[in-house]
């Protein structure tokens, strides 16, 4: 039992004016029930008049609702072009001005059409990158405010501007030159990199993993407009079954009955750390009055930056965490989240946490340092690892949403498992870092036991030793 | 009567939905009256549906209201200690671990304690700091939303952080070593200063007057709290009748019985170009039905940077446009505005408005490129100068506030007379910067006739005489 002593999580949400649920603190909780420790929660809680949290823990008296949290702005974006249109919209795209897509671009192409960043019906006009850039959030005609903190812009560069003449739309063209969507009622508007990269990134130091990917090469001009898009996106890479849009979600999630859904977003190998907290959610959920919690495991599968492990590699590694138990695929959606990866930190996390209320959840779990990377000049992180959850606690139009912070997992190395960190006995606590497990899997050394499970750790050694393969071919 | 032609200003306000007037569109009335040029607004409106105006324009059907605008938060904040419990808490301050504030800090102090920044109580701690960074406003308990865009923050350094210890309260003691206020249940966090300067500025560059001045030389550690001021702020410079506190000047708006408030904003002598803005701006108001508008000339007096004309040649130069009758003194209010300024742009204007909404002002007049500069590396504006106005209509917490933008003003050779810039025939309009002004000044050149009234200019051709005279002496 010792174990499940040292496992806690906190709960708290902000001003959450909009949650039909009785609000009770999860500090009350755990300060009524001894087995926790009271103590080691302060640092999570923020402020207590901010706290609210799971819904009342009497059984039986928690409200079940049939659709769990609504879609941004009431109802959820879709902007795939129905069949019956397909052959005239594809027509009339042929004949439009063509402005041609990167790989990443049309990611976020799939991630608009799908209604992930509902209400938001294409790439941002300049009234949405203002709104965005400096509040984080969209004002709507009813005066209600949803979450946006991601600008989600199309650059061209001076050719394209000029191709465009004063056509109002234009033709999206794929990277493989195949016509991918029109986009509406155009606004070209100056793209001024400097000034983005600062306010969504809080610094302007060499080496951003998306800067250099996306922005630096990218042109002087933004093009806003509503997209049509001409079919579904697909990537033939065997993981389109994984890609499943938040309508898709919403259905699978109905499907199951689910009462309560929570969210894990992720970029990383799944370690026993992660599904120890993933467990604890859902045990708790259960012990709160939700008949059927559904964990949404719900890695990114867009653009990720090169020392990250590959989209296909971590799912293979997933599928055996759940082949092996680790957690329970009856009540576990794995499924690719399609957006590209910032690093932007306290930014990120909201988008990554609005998307997820698109999709249906309306729970999600926050890590330290969520979107974080160190910083790319100094020897620091780049974000405070607390200013996320803060953000995100605080964040306009995320109201609707549960919180659920957690505190790092490290390896015990006393009771020879994962658990939660427990700062009164530091020296016992082994931190694995990414690179720490890179170098555990390049030099074949096994991680202590219990940090991954044995089937999910061989993926990741199978990888690396490609990886290290590949290399010596390089360098040869 | 044309010069009545030329001038017109467009009123625009986002989505007002507090707003109790009935609205009608600027736009609607000018295409009603031929005698002003519709075309020429085109560049101004943002969008149809986020145009609203000022109040119906048939006249005795306005609404007039005592209070003109509410404060943000409700009620006014007023920190200053009672005279009663002043010998009282100078006695305790005296007991608590000191804290020295700069000039711009005690500028701060000014601002916080009269309740230009209401319902911000003090020196801000993280959750207000990291809200104001990254969406420019606070989420108010009621759910309710006030602007707050500009963190203001007191810095120390690590050997203040030591000598705070675990005191829950210090005294801040002022540049000349008086004590000043008291900092209640104060809380101690990371100055990450990067970060803070990329978010407020868009821009890390170096060569930001306010970071060079303030930031950069500041400690590491940002200390947050509830100020207990211990008396008014005073300068003795001569100019402390000028600073007239948000009470003062809602009392001084009562007492003249205005039904409507028009705030100009300005760190710079006053041309006729802004007059005869301010004139218009007047006119238009009575022609909409208020019967007694009164102008605050709302000038910036702390903080700016050192090639900005001194705090009391402007003033000296305001009142010289009043006696001269540019501006009508029945219909006028000067007074200083004691904030420090940034020249943070888009971030920043909203903060002039939002400090006027304290004050009492329901207009905000708002021009091109506001609290803007030079980009301090880059041969260009370091804001679109568009953005300011674009940004302030959509900013979450202004709202309530009427924003009234303006075409930029310049000297039409033609008229010989200062105008609104018509592009359609440019050639005939000197734009005369201030660069252009001060080499005027300084080279005994006048400017032309009708550029400023010659009472007003004189002022300033002897302020950059004394200069040019204080250069020569340091030079031999």
């Amino acid at each position: 039992m010792s174990v499940t002593i040292k496992l806690h999580i906190t709960a708290i949400a902000s001003a959450h004016l909009h949650n039909t649920f009785k609000k009770t603190s999860f500090a009350t909780k755990f300060q009524s029930k001894p087995i926790y420790h009271t103590n080691s929660l302060a640092p999570l809680v923020f402020s207590q008049e901010k706290m609210t949290s799971l819904p009342s823990s009497s059984k039986g008296s928690v409200i079940i609702k049939s659709s769990l949290i609504e879609p941004d702005g009431g109802s959820l974006v879709d902007l795939v072009v129905p069949e019956n249109q397909r052959v005239a919209k594809i027509s009339e795209a042929g004949s439009l001005p063509k402005v041609k897509l990167t790989k990443i671009d049309l990611e976020w192409v799939h991630v608009i059409s799908e209604g992930w960043a509902s209400p938001l019906k294409g790439f941002m006009r300049e009234n949405e990158y203002l709104q965005s850039l400096h509040f984080n959030s969209f004002r709507m005609k009813d005066g209600s405010v949803v979450n946006m903190s991601l600008p989600i812009v199309l650059a061209i560069d001076d050719e394209a501007k000029e191709k465009i003449g004063t056509s109002s739309d234009v033709a999206l063209v794929g990277p493989d030159g195949n016509l991918v969507a029109i986009l509406r009622s155009i606004e070209i508007f100056k793209h001024n990199k400097e000034e983005r990269i600062a306010r969504t990134w809080g610094t302007t130091a060499p080496g951003l993993p998306y800067v250099e990917e996306v922005i630096t090469p990218a042109g002087n001009w933004l093009i806003g407009g509503d997209l049509e898009v001409l079919e579904p996106i697909k990537y033939n890479d065997g993981l389109d079954h994984y890609r499943l849009s938040p309508k898709e979600l919403r259905k699978e999630f109905d499907r199951r009955q689910a009462d309560a859904v929570f969210a894990f977003q992720l970029r990383n190998p799944v370690h026993n750390g992660h599904a120890l907290l993933m467990n604890d959610t859902r045990r708790r959920l259960l012990e709160m009055g939700y008949k059927n919690p559904i964990l949404l495991l719900h890695p990114l599968g867009g653009f990720v930056k090169a020392d990250d492990v590959p989209l296909d590699v971590r799912m293979e590694q997933h599928s055996k965490v759940l082949e092996d138990g680790v957690l329970d695929p009856e009540t576990t959606i794995v499924a690719i989240f399609p957006s590209p990866m910032h690093y932007a930190g306290p930014t990120e996390v909201q988008w990554h946490a609005k998307a997820r209320i698109n999709a249906g959840a309306n729970f999600y779990i926050v890590g330290r340092d969520p979107a974080g990377m160190g910083h790319p000049t100094e020897k620091r992180d780049l974000y405070d690892p607390d200013h996320g959850k803060k953000v995100l606690s605080m964040a306009p139009g995320l109201e609707k949403l549960n919180i659920l912070p957690f505190r790092v997992a490290a390896y015990d190395t006393v009771d020879k498992r994962m658990a939660f960190f427990d700062p009164s006995r530091a020296s016992d606590f082994l931190f694995i870092s990414g690179t720490k497990m890179r170098t555990y899997a390049r030099t074949g050394e096994n991680p202590p036991d219990g940090f991954m499970c044995p089937s999910g750790w061989k993926v990741l050694v199978k990888y690396y030793e490609s990886l290290q393969a590949q290399e010596s071919v390089l360098a040869a």
